[in-house]
């Protein structure tokens, strides 16, 4: 099983909104076959396992996967055919997959066919592999990652906004990549008007992610940098409803996608543009701040991993910002412990990187 | 050379507030001897490493020492006699001793005694190892360690000031070993009403640390828990000229050792603060915070180290509190890096340890 969530994490990036999934078949103790759901729309794992057997007989074989079998015909038939076909022995499954459509569905095909089913193998690594996957289905928004670059003393800006560049050159090279493997990057007008960014992938990775910019006056201005760059990504306004038509206008004009936002506080609109997000199929959204965006989504524990890079250097100044403003808690006891950190370095920058738990 | 640097540091703690120092005596490419300061008015690093020859002949040697001999009669007589008195062939120095007493003058009386010196072998080494002396000799003010413990959001306290514990066990375990090496630890008057803390050394170190609380108001209560223990380390209060002497009385009556500093705004007063204590001998203060005394030393370039800790865990909120206060910068590209930067975990807990270079 170990192998084959090693063979799903191949398709990070490429699968989504699919899940990852690896398939390894055993024999005689032996490895004869194994596959990953490669791409969207393409064969999924049980099917790339099992041709890649090479035509070998099943007869007392174990099936590794990691997620259930469906038992569905969605772009590819059913994946509970091919293997009801193949007839081996066993099927291990890592866990369930909530997708509606299958649920349990396809391991009681599966049994009722007379084979051996097992669930529940490295079951907290699958649901890890797949968490934003499993967000989406569950509670139908996207996967959130925040990500800010900070000073030694807690900066992420100055008190006049100045924020560049805090992180090394290698530093921002890693954020690329996780960009690159993102359905989206989404920032607040305020960042959007002060560091007038880009957000384009730096070298392109498998993704291209649409670039989110969450504001509520449709404030956007249509000479700013991204709208300069919308051939290149996608660009989505997420306004309120108190946005002026005018302004909506020029800005579908420009070429944004607009969604407006109904809801009488940032929250329920928040809540709102998470599902319409997901809705349209985005399964890990980048947030790239700044603070009142950050706060405003980890008061309403919609963060669900973290990277951090924190730049040797001291800014001081108690008017400097903060990276995640919002209400916050009260007491220091209550603060959310990341679980299963990591703390790696690029070039000076520190990153520290973890997952907050919320979705589970 | 290097060898001395590291039998220098072994005093590290017990030989302030005279430099720490290391010797070793070479001959034929053998070592013959080495000492070094041991403790504060014991004897110098050259007469331990002399008396460590065993009476061998010192002829054609060469003695490699960190800091200039001295030579003058403080609390030993001036190591220069015990030179002369030796005789080695050579005298290798790390770094001329800025003291005025000695300022080069022991290097020209051992050349004039015919022997060759040199002077800048692992220069920079040695000005790191007794920085803070030489801060001291210089400047007339104490070395100042920061140290503070945050969230991975950057934020030293929430709103309503609750700050414990942000760091592991491990963490709070190493701030005692650096406190125990320390001549004073320094807070604000907030810190100590807010958290009402101990600042004594657990378990003891090389030396004890007066408490030094900056209040301009003279507010501290005389039902703290500093004036409880102050059997067990001395609490010096800093206030201001406007203090009420009614204030100032109750705590001297209650133990405390008090300093009244003139001047009209923090910054002066600091200044004054500073002076006063490295006249009493302290050559290294640990500052623990909080925001605003740790401001008013950054705006005052009078932070020369600094140990970060960094938890885990998010607490969030705008209105929480930042770990350096004060004016701070306005374009981020005049933070400050850092230098000779460490990373090291502590438990869950990642110090980031440095230097800022303000004081050279």
């Amino acid at each position: 099983m170990h192998r084959a969530l090693q063979l799903a994490e191949q398709g990070r990036g490429h699968v989504e909104p699919n899940p990852m999934v690896g398939c390894v078949v055993v024999k005689e103790g032996q490895i004869i076959g194994e596959g990953y759901h490669e791409k969207f729309g393409g064969p999924h794992a049980e099917v790339n396992a099992l041709a890649n057997c090479g035509g070998a007989s099943l007869e007392g074989s174990t099936v590794y996967v990691t997620l259930e079998p469906c038992c569905h015909h969605g772009k590819t038939p059913p994946c509970t055919d091919a293997l009801l076909a193949a007839k081996p022995a066993r099927v291990v499954v890592a866990m369930q997959d909530p997708f509606p459509k299958v649920q349990g569905g396809g391991l009681q095909i599966l049994a009722s066919a007379g084979m051996e089913v097992c669930v529940g193998v490295l079951g907290d690594e699958a649901q890890r592999l797949n968490a934003p996957y499993l967000k989406r289905q569950r509670q139908g928004k996207p996967w959130m990652i925040a990500k800010w670059a900070m000073t030694l003393d807690g900066k992420l800006a100055t008190a006049n906004g100045s924020s560049k560049w805090i992180s090394s050159e290698e530093a921002r090279a890693e954020v690329h990549r996780i960009r690159g493997l993102c359905d989206g990057v989404m920032v607040g007008s305020g960042t959007a008007k002060l560091d007038d960014p880009l957000l384009t992938t730096r070298p392109p990775g498998p993704r291209t992610a649409a670039r989110i910019i969450v504001d509520s006056q449709a404030s956007l201005s249509e000479s700013s940098r991204l709208i300069e760059t919308i051939d290149q990504a996608p660009v989505i306004v997420a306004a309120s409803t108190s946005a002026r038509s005018e302004r909506l206008e020029r800005l579908q004009h420009a070429g944004c996608d607009l969604i407006v936002c109904p809801g009488n506080d940032h929250a329920a609109r928040l809540d709102f543009l998470l599902q319409e997000l997901a809705q349209r199929g985005m399964t890990n959204i980048l947030v790239e701040g700044g603070s009142q965006l950050l706060g405003l989504l980890w008061d309403n524990r919609q963060i669900d991993e973290v990277y951090t890079f924190i730049a040797p250097k001291i800014a001081g100044g108690k008017d400097a910002i903060s990276p995640i403003g919002g209400q916050g808690i009260l007491n220091m006891e209550d603060a959310t412990p990341l679980a299963e950190t990591e703390v790696r370095s690029f070039g000076h920058t520190i990153c520290v990187h973890g997952f907050t738990g919320f979705a589970a």
